[in-house]
Order: structure tokens, then C-alpha cells, then sequence
């Protein structure tokens, strides 16, 4: 298939080079665009705009927020009212979601991923996409190209977003009752470690507490794998959508309060997963 | 071996029918002695006295709460002094663990389980244990009896309620998660469905989501497989833990506060994940 | 003094009256210019466009919310770049505050207030004004005729919204906490009349307490002195300065829920201390 | 009138005191009996033991919690059953309260008091009772002589206990608050001594800010003039009067979590404000 991809961070990158390596034709552009030599060198076409990357039959975007996303959609030389089929991988917010769905009428898929840049590499993603049954069918090659499971969220676009959003403050939530029960043990004469193992032997056995879990057995929050203040813009997001949708979330409000608080005892570099240390400090621990 | 088992509820009497069935010499003791005619009907031997009932080698006791233990252990006739040794599955107190590891210095074994009448009458619970290595050893084909898996979580026994506590508050904080994440996905025009399936396929592929999910999609809170009241309760203890042992500990807090909500909304006789409702209502829905 | 004044909703419309009464020689605008009519029935000018407005010593803006300030400043024929000098009496967001502060470098003074319709009216209004001194010095009279008393916060501008916002979270959190203390005395047989009598008698004898007391204990939230969706838009503008500032609030997270859960229960036009009602339904009552 | 006085801390020493000087005839006991000897010194009887304090027409108490309140009246010879009139001033549980009152049916009033060390030696306490209205009369020139003002409760003695509590609840959200704001203050750059000046000059004009708001300003958090471990107690006992009446209390549960805090980061001596202390170290203060 003829398509374009805009957006080549880390995720993007890797993406981009699965659609490549599965022979898809593959037009590319960054606003930095050092970063697509690697894929120009393995085959890809250097697009001159947005819109040049937007001329075949799908262009994928993947930005790093609502800004980016717009400049690359609304700006100039951007893609709207480009032939291909937009298909946004980017973690927005519902509102943009919306404005995209509305000013795309005539095709729009809103398909964010769940994956860290090794499942990206790996092609291992999974991705959640909303939009027109028909436009969802011919995005099926590219998302088996890239991940490991789709699953279809419905024919809103930004219900993809909802669910993205969703998913993240899930993770959030289970690191902040992961580091009060490891906290609780610790001062309370348990290893960490023996209650983790009873947690991941009985009935919380999830990919997210096996590997959350050992990020906060280690404390290992450097290099952040996903950075607290990117953590702390999609709780904004979810936030923001809890706001419009009238629905109180006391975990994501104590949740936002502890990437606040790790941000500021840390700095920026710290992964998202270090609202435990919060925690910690807060329970007087070092 | 010979054996005694005091406290015969609903899950204290599938525990014992399945140490029977192991071929144990069982006596048993409970307070309604009605609900131990059916042991007795199956080879059982009803003792006259918690203090009967602890004259072998081990004597198990699975009460409601600290005072029923209290009861039981310190009462007139109670097991204090006994020759068996006490191996406690009740979920107690830290506090009250603490008092009969030293009351009980010659022999003591927390060991609460984890697990529904279900998986107590299929002998699939598991056991978290706590206490002398050569009392653990002693009660491994008991727990095997029981059990699908052993944890060890080391000597000293209150760290096996601690263990337990924090268990029951994951279980608390994951259903909380989810309630806030369904409501929002309602509210925002995505089926809870698929918001679950699209957890459960992925990061939260665990027990405690498949089956708590399922409870909040059919919003099946009746009857109550396990009572709000007696989640109240033991959130009560893990909070009288954190108190103890200074470990702030925000989610417990929300939890507790939609135990009391769901319970003043909807009488005693309702399962504790209708903490769910509570967030439901707190969002205008039904 | 020759002075402009933009935005004549109930509490524009009233302050501007009082400076007309204190013989200021004034210019009127507003969108919908026909709630300009009764100043200029009694001696007002209508301005044809907010720049217009602006062509005296000071021109003073009192809007709804950041988009219609903005529309007013930097829309067309907007005051940016006008002689007078800008006062503005909005509740708006820090990043606005700034950006006027940063665009208006030659003069600009934030003077957000305190007090409802009828104190704007009684000329009873608070002040809390922060730009140049001299500035500050020059709105002093104006200041006098439409308030009882003016708050000097410093020569930052936005520094008098972050007090205003703060001001706002403090009546919030005051009305969250009678509302719980109220409702546990209600439910714990004190009638709620009496606790609030022993507070307001005793440490807590101050105005937030006695005129929000009074509106809890008669539950007299319609019609909205201050509408709770206004409320959940300031309170949104403090979260986002906690998020700009990394600060943790966690009564904040719980005012915010409770005025979605209020907005979501009653619809938009009940009044921003009925976040008692949330608290009052959470507990079961009516 | 002949009266009793068990209880001599620095609260009870002081009350008695006033008692004495308001010309009652008074017998006094303590556990440490030196600590009655400067009332002896200035005309109290010692008493042999509680029910010996107990033979006139009143018996006060003031313990330090409901242990020591249980030993006074229950103990070997406890004040149960005296021909005195018992009239408790301790902070206890509800569940005390209620049993006392069924206890003593005779004769109980529950009138505990509000105010520092300070406010007990000036005669300036606060005290809400509640009880039997010909007992109140009776207790009417006691409680004058040592407070500014009685509120009278009601005829059920637990309710002046919940009064109690929850008025302390109340400071302690007041704290809360005003830590936050303050906190959101200095890091957006305002002055927090500015932010408190608007807030005690306008809306907030109570006791509450003004002592309180000065304790944070200077951080004077030391020595404790109430303890945050005695803190962290009556919050403990507001807790399981809202756990008893199922009232869900989002504040309660986030001032418990910062005295928790602020005791494992500092110890036991220091005040209960320092809950502000909590608040700021989460937000990288120092």
C-alpha cells in the first residue's frame, strides 16, 4: 500500500520501519528531518511537507501532543483535505479528537497504541482504533504490520482516544496501590519482594504488575522508560475528559497530585512510574 | 495427622472437608454446633471445647473477627496452653497477631488464605504463611490439603496478615480503578465491554480483572459473594496497619470512604465490589 | 478620570455604576451592547468597539472567562496597544495573566475581586490588585469607589489571580469540610444547626462559615449566587496552575469531583456550594 | 458546690484551678498523685482514689483517652455507681460515650471543651455539653467558671462528643487548606504572608486563620501545643464515628495520611499543623 507516516520519535520510528519491512511503499517527514535518514536509507521517500506525505491511499501520524498534532494537520502545507485516509496514532486529547473527526468527515481513524519503543520494535503493539468500518478494514494490513492484537473500539474516533486514555490512568493506578502496599509491608517488617510475589502467584498474575512491580522492587525510575511530565499530560487529558463528561476519579486526582509531587522532588527526567517514591517519602522513607 | 479445626463458616467448613477427605483425624468446635453436623456425619469427632478441639498436633481456627478469635483463644476452655499448635487463617488485626505471637511463644502459625467458598471447596486457596521454619514444614501437607499454592512470608507471624491485608486492599484499589475508568468510558460513550476487553487483553490480564470485571459489567453486587460490611472491616484493619506503621495511604482512604457510601446506599447485604456503584452515582448514573 | 469599562454582566454593570456615581467620566462596551443601556441612561458613553473604550487613563475589563478576555484584548479593534492603561477584574487562567503581562509591557494591572452581585452593588467589593506601583497608585481612587477595601499582592500582575484563585479554592475547601462535619452530625443525631452554631461561635467565627453554614443548613442552592460550572472552570484554573507550579492538592482533586458529581446529579444551574449535596448523597441522605 | 476532679494534666490542672477559685469545695485525684500537689497546696483535698472524688454532688473528668477514662470509671475503685453526678470533659469515642451513657443512667453529661492550655488557665474555654437538662442547670456555674461560653447539645451526652470531634476535624481541614493554598502561594511566587492577609482579611476572618495561618507562616511547629500523635487520635476516633454512621469524609481521610506523614518524618513532638509540613515537602519545599 502507498502510504505516509509523520511523526518519527522513538515509537514512530519503529513503527515506520515494520511498515517498511512488511513492503508497504512508504512516504515519510519530521520536523526534524535528520530523524528519517535511517528510514530513507532502508527505502523510504523523504516527503516535503505533511501533505506530500499525505498523497497516498493512508497517512499515519504519531505526534508527541495536541500542539504537534495540529501544526502537522491544521498548518501549513498539512494534511487536511489530503486524499489519504488520516489514521492518528498520537495520545490526544478528546477534544482534538473531535475537532479531527468533524473537520475529516470524509475519513478519519483515531488508533493510539499501547506498547512501550521495544514493543514497538518489536512489533508487538496493540493497537485500540475507532472510525468507519470500512476505513478500520483497510487499515487491517498496517496494524498487523505493527502490532500484535487490534482491537476495534467502535465507529467514533475519539472513543480510540478515550479508551488510550483509560488504559494509561489504569497503569498509573495500579503503580500508586502497588507502592502504598509495598510501603505498608516494608515498614511493616514485610519485604516488598515476598508480597509482590504473592500478588503476581495469586490473582493479580498481569503484565502490569510483573513489570511495574520490579521497576518499584528496584527503584529503578532512571532512564525513564516514559517520561513522569508525559505521564502527567495524559492524566491532564484523562482529567480533562473527566471534566467534560461530569465524572468524579478520586484515584486520578491522587494520582496527578503524585507525578506533581515526584516532578518537583526530582525533576523531569524521572519515569512516570516514580509517584512511588512519592509514597515512600511521604511515609518517611528515603 | 491428628488435627482440630474451630470455626466453621462457609469457609471454614470446606477447609475441613477437605482436610478429612486427606485423611486427617479431624476434631472439630464451633460455636452454633448445628453447622458441624455435617463433618461429624463424615468421620468427624465434635469436641467438647475450643480446648478439646487443640489436643492434637495442630489446631486451625478460621473466625469472623478479632474478638471471635479473642474468644476462642482466651475464653473459658479457650486453645491458650493447648499442646496442639495453633495455626490461625483468620484475618485479623496486626494487633491481635502480634498478641498471640507472644502469648503463644512455643508455637504460632498466621497463615490467612486467599480465595472464595468456591476455590475453598475445590481446595484451590492459597495460603500465605507465616512462622517457625520447622511449624511451616509441619503444616505443608495441611496447607497442600487446602491449597493450590504455599507462600512463605517468613517467621515472624503478623507479617502473613499484613500480607493478607494488603491483598484485600489491591483487590479494593483494582475494582475502584476500574469502576472510575468503566464510568468514565460510559459517560464518554464507549461500552465498559470494551474498555474491559481491551484491559484484559492486554496489561491487565488478571484474575482480579476478569472477575471483578465481569461483576461491574452485569453490576451483579447480590447475593454478596463477599459482604460489603466485612470489606469495610478489613479495610478498617489494613487502615489501623497504616496508622501503626505511619504509611499514608491515599487510595485506602477513597476505598473505605465508598464502603461506608455503598452500605449507606444500599443496606449490609451487598457485595463489597458495589464500591462501584458508589462511583457510578457519584456520576449521575442509575 | 477618564475611563474605560468592558464587560457588563451583573457584576460589571455594577461597579461600573459605582464609578459613574463617584463622577468618573466613563465609556461603556459589552457584546450584547444592550446591557450597556442603563449606564447610559445615566450618563455613560457607549463605546463602538472595545479600543474605543480605551482611549482614557485607564480602561478596566471584567469578562467571563480567558476566550472573552482574549477577544477583547487581541481580537479586532481590541484594546492591545490602546493609551489607557489595562485593569483587569477577570477571573482568568496564570497563562493568560502572563501572556498579558508579557504583551501589555507598558502597563497592565491585575485586580481580580472578591464578593458577590451584591456587594459590587454596596460598593463592599475586596481588591487584590498587583502591577507597577505607580499604577497601582493611579487605580487607587477608582479602587475606593467600587470596594471596601484594596490588597496590594506586588508588582507581578499575575500574582493577584493566583491569590484570587486561591481565595476561590479556600471558600471550597471550607464548604467541603462543614458539609462532611455536617453531615456526619446529621447522621450521628447532632442536628447540623447546632454543630454550625458551636463553630461559627467559637474558631471558626468568619464570614466563609456563616453565610455558606446558613445556605448548607437550608439547602438553598437555587437560584446559583455562583453557578458550580463557573466554580468547576476557576477550580479547573487553579488545577492547572498546581499542575504549572508541581503542587500537590489534594483537597483540590476532591472540591473538583465533587462539583462534577454535583453538575452531573443536578444540571449547571445549581449553585457551586451544593458540592454539600454530593457529600450528602455519598452518605445516603436525600 | 463539692465537687471532684479526676484528670490533672495541663488541662485539668488548670480547670480545677478555676474551680477551686471560684470558691468550690473540691477534691482532686490523679494517677500521679504529685501533680495534685499544687492544688492541694492552694486548698483541694486529695483524694484516696476516683469513687473517693466521687461522694459530692459532681465528679469531673479530663483523661487523656477512653483507656484512661475506662480505668477511672471501671476500675477498682472507678467512679461507676458514686452518688456524684459524672460529668466527662475527655475527647473519647463515640462508642464510650454511648456506653457511659447507658452505664449511668442515673446521671452522665458529656461536655468536653475547646481551647489550648492558654484558654483553660484564663477561664476561656468553649464547652459543649449535652445530657439531662436539670443536670445541665446543675453543671451551669461550674462550666461558667471555667469557660466564656457553654453550648448546650442536646439531651444525649454522645453528641457533645461528636461535636468535639468534628470541630476538630474542622481545624484540621482548615490547616489542609490553608497548607495548600499557601504552598500553591510560594511556588507561584506570592508571598505566603500575602495570601494570608487577603484570606484574614476577608472571607476568613476567624481565630481558626489567624492562629493557625501564624503557626504555618513561621513553621513554628515546635514545641507541640497539641501533639500530632494525639492529633492522629481524635482523627481516628472522627474516623470510626464516620465508619459507625457510614458518612464517607474525603478531608478526614486526607488529614489522617498527612499526620501519619508529618509523624514519620518528624516524630511525635511535634504540633499537629505540621500536617502543613507534609504538604510542603510533597511539593519539593523543604
Amino acid at each position: 500500500m502507498k502510504i505516509g507516516f509523520i511523526g518519527l520519535g522513538q515509537m514512530g520510528s519503529a513503527i515506520a520501519a515494520n511498515l517498511l519491512a512488511a513492503g508497504h511503499e512508504l512516504s515519510v517527514w519530521n520536523r526534524s528531518p535528520e530523524k528519517a535518514q535511517p528510514l530513507v536509507d532502508t527505502g523510504a521517500r523523504l516527503a516535503a511537507s505533511p501533505a506530500d506525505a499525505a498523497q497516498g491511499e493512508v497517512v499515519m501520524t504519531l505526534l508527541a501532543d495536541d500542539a504537534a498534532l495540529e501544526a502537522v494537520v491544521y498548518g501549513a502545507n498539512g494534511i487536511l483535505g489530503s486524499p489519504a485516509l488520516h489514521v492518528s496514532h498520537s495520545t490526544i486529547s478528546i477534544a482534538l479528537a473531535e475537532r479531527l473527526t468533524a473537520d475529516q468527515s470524509d475519513g478519519f481513524v483515531s488508533a493510539p497504541v499501547f506498547g512501550r519503543p521495544a514493543a514497538a520494535q518489536g512489533a508487538k503493539l496493540f493497537v485500540a482504533a475507532a472510525g468507519d468500518g470500512k476505513a478500520l478494514d483497510l487499515c487491517e494490513p498496517l496494524f498487523a504490520a505493527i502490532g500484535q492484537r487490534t482491537f476495534r473500539i467502535g465507529d467514533h474516533p475519539p472513543a480510540a482516544n478515550l479508551v488510550k486514555l483509560s488504559g494509561n490512568f489504569m497503569i498509573m493506578a495500579a503503580v500508586e496501590a502497588m507502592a502504598e502496599a509495598m510501603t505498608l509491608a516494608e515498614k511493616g517488617g514485610v519485604p516488598p519482594a515476598v508480597l509482590l510475589e504473592v500478588l503476581t502467584g495469586t490473582l493479580f498474575d498481569a503484565p502490569v504488575y510483573h513489570s511495574y512491580g520490579a521497576i518499584l522492587l528496584e527503584q529503578k525510575f532512571r532512564p525513564a522508560g516514559f517520561a513522569a511530565p508525559l505521564g502527567l499530560k495524559d492524566m491532564g487529558l484523562a482529567d480533562a475528559a473527566a471534566t467534560t463528561f461530569k465524572v468524579p476519579m478520586p484515584i486520578l486526582g491522587i494520582v496527578r497530585d503524585h507525578l506533581r509531587a515526584v516532578i518537583a522532588q526530582e525533576g523531569d527526567d524521572i519515569d512516570w512510574a516514580a509517584t512511588a517514591l512519592a509514597v515512600r517519602r511521604a511515609a518517611g522513607l528515603g
